[in-house]
Formats: structure tokens, sequence, C-alpha cells
């Protein structure tokens, strides 16, 4: 169900951020995950489970989010399916109107997969206006498959189950700063349906049903083999004919299900 | 004027090198230009302009040459306008069968650029089966624009006039290695008409006519932007969208003309 201005009713929002955000002068991603949540009155949940720094990392942002007026910010800290499945865990994140979840390794996030906090922030996120962000090893983690693993420089990846809260995308992070086009295109190669999105840092695509805006300082690289030749997708080096490629810096959108880029109007009001 | 298998009669060959090219056990590139050169009567001449180690640089290159067979090496170290001119440099060339021009810093061969040297390998490679090799810096001079600096990982590149020697492309290198794609999209972004080539290390194309084909260990990304939409070209972050993309490996062929890739018969002899 849409309203007149053609968006899903109920639906909320992600946030996918490629690493590294600015965290001390309140602009760009995290700021927009503020004003979506609620501004003031977000009641935020900070997942810290790919981090070996959890309260470093809580700190930060509650630090952060303190400054754009947030008053209620908790750490979630998961460190096994029992407390991903546990009560106490979804009744603090069904109160929560925006939930953050951090950097660190991802494949420690892999023991989320299908639990039942996986399944509650699936639903919220259609049907209930919740708002979700993930950046660096918690941006990855949020497509129905993640980047595990694979060198940037090469044509090698590891891919496993992620979250599945953004379907048929396959997302790379701090994706210019480590030169890491080679790893996305050997991870579309192995199934040409999966759109690759590759973000830079302190740069996020906001995502809204089955769009999304570019917003921060950076550019989001989409490459689309739906009509790509491949051939040896696995080994290194691999042949790949015909690929589609799109620099999207802020202010461009896109539609995933029609995979065009245009120029947005925030953007158009800038030039 | 071509022959019966569609070869220009007279045409040489252009041998672009991404850099770091095996020269020690004799294989891939180097070997490849050798063949090309008449084998063992090759006539090789290599110009060390854009090196400041000219010495080491021939005599390692002698030594590779030599156990390839090769007898004929001799260094041709322009430092200036008036060497390019001078007639004793031209008769040098005019004997060569190969000439190789190696890496150092692009801008140094700069001042060949319009000299009687330049003319010379001008009309030798498309009239008189001269083969020319550029490697590294020797490699992006070859084209009518040559990339002079600019960072790998962000959207910017400064290019100035190249040799020449191949119309309609911008030629990068080091390119996996070194993350340069955003470098590579910001230099077509300029001009779209021109073909992006970006080779890898120890990977080389070798161009006949308006065809080539991949040699070597790595891969080579040719970017084409000719129905682009292009806007902020020149500023950091720029948008681009539609630009295809090709990831071609050894054996791949490309057509400069209609700008389309295909499998060549190397290749599928190896399959």
């Amino acid at each position: 169900m849409t309203d007149i201005t053609g968006r899903n009713v109920g639906c909320g929002r992600l946030l996918v951020i490629g690493g590294r955000e600015n965290r001390t002068c309140g602009t760009g991603p995290l700021k927009e995950f503020v004003t979506l949540s609620g501004a003031r009155r977000s009641r935020i949940v900070v997942v810290t489970t790919a981090t070996d720094m959890p309260e470093e990392v809580t700190a930060e942002y509650a630090t952060v989010f303190s400054r754009l007026g947030v008053s209620s910010v908790t750490e979630l800290r998961l460190i096994g399916r029992t407390t991903a499945d546990d009560p106490a865990t979804l009744t603090m994140l069904e109160q929560a109107t925006g939930v953050l979840i951090s950097g660190g390794d991802q494949s420690r996030l892999s023991m989320l997969v299908g639990s039942k906090t996986n399944v509650l922030l699936h639903r919220r996120l259609h049907e209930d206006g919740l708002v979700i962000a993930g950046t660096s090893a918690g941006a990855t983690a949020l497509g129905r498959w993640m980047i595990l693993g694979g060198d940037g420089a090469t044509s090698s990846v590891r891919i496993g189950p992620g979250l599945d809260l953004l379907g048929n995308v396959l997302i790379d992070m701090h994706f210019a700063e480590r030169g890491r086009l080679p790893r996305l295109l050997s991870g579309i190669a192995l199934d040409v349906q999966y759109l690759g999105v590759g973000i830079d840092e302190d740069t996020a695509i906001m995502v809204d049903g089955d769009r999304f805006e570019v917003i921060g300082r950076g550019v989001v690289t989409v490459v689309d083999a739906d009509r790509a030749t491949v051939a040896d997708a696995g080994h290194n080096p691999m042949a790949l004919f015909d690929v589609r490629l799109h620099l999207l810096p802020a202010g461009c959108c896109f539609d995933l299900e029609q995979r065009k880029p245009w120029f947005g109007p925030t953007r158009e009001e800038e030039e």
C-alpha cells in the first residue's frame, strides 16, 4: 500500500553506510539516521556484535547522538544465538525507532542470520517504520548475501548469507578507499541477478522501498551484470563483458527494480 | 590495404604493457614483443627517456632480450627535443624492428610529442611494420592523450598530449594493483569519445589495426562512456551513469572501432 506521494505506508528505511562516517560534528549519514529515526524523540539501539571494542564504539555513538539531541541510546551486545533469540532482546528492539549495526568483522554477524532478532528487524522494517542503519561490516550484512572477505585488488571474494533486509543487492564498503571494484565484480559474476553496490567511506544509500538516494561525501558505485557475459566466474582472472557501471554522488537516486539511476530533487536544487 | 587474412599490409603492432612485466624468465609481454619484432633477427631499440636509471633499465632489458636470442639491443637516451630531432636518432630508429619505451615518469616523454622521432614512429608503425612497445609510463604515452598524474583512489586526473600512436584511447597502467579505475573514469568523463583502457601489471594489449588481444597474467579493464551521462566532470565527486565496463584476461580480444569484446581463438583453444 502506498500513500499519495508513492511512499510505502509503514515501510521503514535502510541506511547503508560505507564505513568511517563522520562521528564528530554530527553531519552526513548519522545525522540523516537520527532525523529519520525521530530526531530528539529517537530511541536508538546500537548493535555492537561485529566489533571487538563494544564499549568504545557505543560511547562514540552515544556522544554523537547526544550532540544531535537524542537521549535514548542503548547498546545491544548480541554475543551468540541465544541472546539473538532472547525475549529481552526482542523487547528492546520492539521499542526502538532506529537500530544501528556497527562495523567490525562481518563474520560475527553471521550468527544473527535467521535469528528471532533477524525476523523482528525484517518485519519492523517492512511493516512498522523502523529505521535500520549498518556501517562497514554492518552494511554488507544487510543484504541477502554478504561479502565475508577476499582481496580488494584481485578478483576473489567470499560470500555468505546476510540478514536479507535488502534483496538482490551485494554490498561492499570502504569502496574507493580500498579499491574494491574487482572484489565486487567477482561477487556479482557468481550470480548476475545481484546488483553490486559499492559505498565509499562517509557515504550512504538511504533505501526507501525499491529506491535509494545517495548521501554523504563520496560516491556510490553501482555495477549491473544483468546483461553481461561471464566466463571463469570464481576464478582469477575471470572475463566479464558488458557490465553497466554508475558512479553516484550525493543527490543521485537509483531505482533497484528498474536498475536505473537519476538525478534526484536535492541534487537538482544544488545545480 | 589488407591481405587475405584481413590484416593490414605494412601495419606494425603496438604492445601496450601495464608495467612490471616479467623481465627474468622471458615469458609474457616481452617474449611476444621479441617474437613480433623478428625473434633472433630483431633489432631492438630501448628508449629510456622516462626513467632516471637508464643504465640499469637498459642492462635489465638487454639481459632478458639476450635470453630470448636477440643480440642487437641498443639504448636510445633521448634527453631533449634536439636529440629527438637528431638525424642520428632517426637513423637508429629507421633500422630498428622493435622499439621499447621504458617506464619512469611519463611527463619526461612529453618532449617527444610532435618531434621527428614521434613522426618517424608513427609512419613506421602504420606503413613499415615496426613493432612498438611501451610499458608503464611508456604505455600511457602511446595514446593521443596521456595520463600525467592524479590520485588513483579519487576522481582526479591530469592529462596531456601523447605520442598519438593509438587514437581515441586513454591508457592507464598498474591498474588493479593501484586501484586506478576512478582515475581512468575521471579521464574519460572529460571526453567520452575516448575509450579507457586500464592494464594490470605483467599484462599487455597487442594492437593490430583496430583490434587488440590481451596477453599476460592480469586483466585489461575497458571502460566505454560513449552512451554515458556525465555531470560535474573534472570535479570530485562527479556523477557518471551508464558506462560499459569489460574485464578482459588473456585471450580476450577487443574491436576498438565497434567497441566490442570477444573471446579470441587462443582463449577458445584453452577452454
